[in-house]
């Protein structure tokens, strides 16, 4: 029977794995950086969990089942939800700042295509327990604090930002219902991505005001921010968010980040639970999806049944970054998928024996700061062929035992580097490892 | 709303991701170290590809769905399967032999109890592609490998060794039908959990003489491997496989870890797909479930639809290692779920600006030889109270900016560990970062 892969899903070979562990090592590095902890959560959770405040996209594209219990579960699309549950049920003994981050794998009944998977990892990042746009800032520096160290400049990416809560203070304002906003959202998030004409009529069906549709327009194409624009005096609310958004650039040009930085009103966010600034970071040219997107959520723990805590968070895929660092030649320096100290090897076979005793010898003598990665051949072979095995295993040193270790337990020892080649009695070698 | 997590899943706080990760950087480190390279396939996989061969008792246990598609599906309930499409998928062009390993999230519908749950990490350690008794050391020595450098010693735990090959021979010889063992086989598994009565009634069940039932308790309850065993001479196959595994435990004592390996009859391995040596590491006491399993399965990949390629592997899940460790008293070094190199605080709010630029700056110094894990305070405090917040984040040093550094831009960077305290410019400090 020949069974194929799921569409959508990896299969990460060896190399593939490496390029993961690239990324995830990255994201790890980042986070620790910054003083963020790592957690995670099951894969599945009750179905519900997601039916709350997800945002529609995320509800149709769920990998739902319902198990011998009859419970009705769902595959993780997202792992916020998740947070939100886990820091509610400690929230009373959980020190703040949360600074917590997470690399879920993630599932979502997508149709596969570019930079879009059914089966995908995202690192997370959130701070939770502090009402301040400081914490914000904090998130977006860590996001680019990573992508800048995987090598991507502010010529190669910008994190576009925005801000909810200025929209919705902006839409109110304007004259339409704060009950209808949600309905909205998904409209304008969709501005980017749609012609003119197409997005004004999609406008249109939901505001029912064409004056409506024109200065949302106006308002969702002026890329500057500034306190001259005639839609920040609208209302007092719409001056804080103003204000809030002013001083988030002013901190990230503080943490030295303000030139990967830009105001740009049609960052919406599809998801539901936004209340704050918006952001995402788009690759420059503007050829792929974003990079990743994020917003402060300050409801949802709330809505999952805890108390008004504050949060902000970000959510970045594996897939779309990896097309991204790949295109601009920044995945070149992978670790190999094997990283051998010694390959242990023998041109007759009865000496298989003695290689295999010396090749556990090697690996017991590692300690938590020196790596003895050592292999021992399952064939005999001629100097040449053993050699040329060495190096396909990308081994540091070939050790080959050979007549000399028949006469005189002597091993030969070859740096695959500089080509060196020494004999040393096994004695020796093994009270120097 | 409030929704719990589903039962027999886990919540991975940080200090529980803590010990997760150092897990599974243990099984990780002993992979390299012995020369495997990682890989991972998809979570979810075509419902069937676990029917073939997995044996009733994980099928029972699959969490299965049927996506938009139509598409019958399962949560992956162990990897095996998936390594074998994926080496027959690449088996004409990937060099042999295929060393690799694996740390998958695995899910089955099992009722959860001590060491048993819905959702677990298995460590999967496969050599593919050598037809050799060899391999089958190499995965027992690895499993050991990590097991001792985690601290346990041969007094904790034994790998208890057996052969399929060397039952079914034996069966065969005393009498039963080769087509009747598959179901024979999951009822010798239960030996050593079931009192002897029970166990001999099951057995005479399916093989329906009593004489064959006392045969076979003798096979069963002979625990030393000796060619002097009246059985042994049964039938030619039997001798190549009491070679085979004496061969076997030669190799293990001459890789050092003989002390570790008993021979054991009743381990018998429930996968149907078992073909040679199969393997169980139990801790001494015999108070937990197996620790992990393993042995040859010489004919799955040619069952997925690929050629006839030898294959051998072990699978150890996180939840029993997890409980053993923490018994035995081994889990406590752990690294800590934060460890900065750096909390930078401020006696004065106006001086947060300042020190979120140093944060930045403190960040943005980290090179991949040298970590500058770093945070700043969300809110100001006193000397006392910022001291006990760099000793609750673990910080190595704690900056403080106060009335020094206003009047000579002078930082306070005490050190937690020594106590000692020096007054340093910013300028100097960040010149020798």
């Amino acid at each position: 029977m020949k069974i194929q892969a799921v569409k959508g899903t990896r299969d990460f070979y060896p190399p593939q794995m490496a390029v993961r562990n690239y990324i995830q090592d990255g994201w790890k590095a980042a986070s620790k950086r910054n003083g963020f902890e790592e957690y995670d959560g099951p894969i599945f959770e009750y179905l519900k969990m997601y039916q709350v405040k997800s945002g529609d996209e995320i509800v149709e594209q769920l990998f739902n089942f319902t198990d011998r219990g009859d419970r009705h579960l769902a595959i993780r699309p997202e792992i916020t939800p998740t947070l939100a549950r886990m820091v509610n049920q400690q929230i009373n003994t959980l020190p703040r700042p949360i600074k917590w981050f997470s690399m879920p794998r993630l599932c979502r009944a997508e149709r596969p295509q570019k930079g879009r998977l059914r089966e995908f990892f995202q690192w997370n990042v959130d701070v939770i327990g502090i009402d301040d746009i400081l914490a914000d800032a904090e998130v977006i520096f860590t996001t680019i604090d990573y992508l800048r160290s995987a090598g991507l400049g502010p010529d190669d990416i910008k994190a576009k930002i925005s801000s909810r809560r200025m929209l919705a203070a902006f839409l109110v304002g304007a004259g339409i219902a704060a009950d209808k906003l949600d309905t909205i959202y998904p409209v304008l998030d969709k501005k980017p991505k749609l012609p003119p004409a197409a997005f004004n009529e999609m406008l249109l069906k939901v505001v029912s005001d064409e004056n409506l549709v024109l200065k949302i327009n106006d308002f969702m194409e002026c890329d500057k921010l500034s306190d001259d624009d005639e839609w920040v005096d609208i209302s007092d609310e719409v001056v804080a968010a103003y204000k809030e958004l002013d001083d988030l650039f002013g901190l990230l040009r503080k943490m030295g980040v303000g030139d990967y930085c830009v105001y740009d009103p049609t960052i919406v966010r599809g998801l539901a639970y936004y209340t704050g600034p918006v952001f995402e970071v788009h690759d420059v040219k503007g050829e792929l999806r974003a990079v990743c997107g994020g917003g402060r959520y300050d409801n949802l723990l709330k809505d999952f049944g805890g108390p008004a805590v504050s949060a902000t968070g970000m959510g970045m895929a594996d897939a779309v970054l990896e097309i991204l660092l790949s295109e601009r030649g920044l995945i070149d320096k992978i670790p190999a998928t094997k990283s051998l100290d010694y390959f242990v090897a023998y041109t007759d076979s009865h000496l298989l024996q003695n290689a295999i005793e010396l090749t556990a010898k090697i690996r017991e003598s590692a300690k938590p700061d020196k790596t003895q990665n050592a292999e021992f051949s399952y064939k005999k072979g001629s100097f040449g062929k053993l050699l040329k095995q060495a190096s396909a295993v990308n081994a540091s040193k070939c050790i080959i035992l050979a007549q000399e270790y028949i006469d005189k337990k002597e091993l030969i020892i070859k740096d695959m580097q500089s080509g060196d080649q020494q004999s040393l009695t096994e004695r020796d070698f093994l009270e120097n490892l």
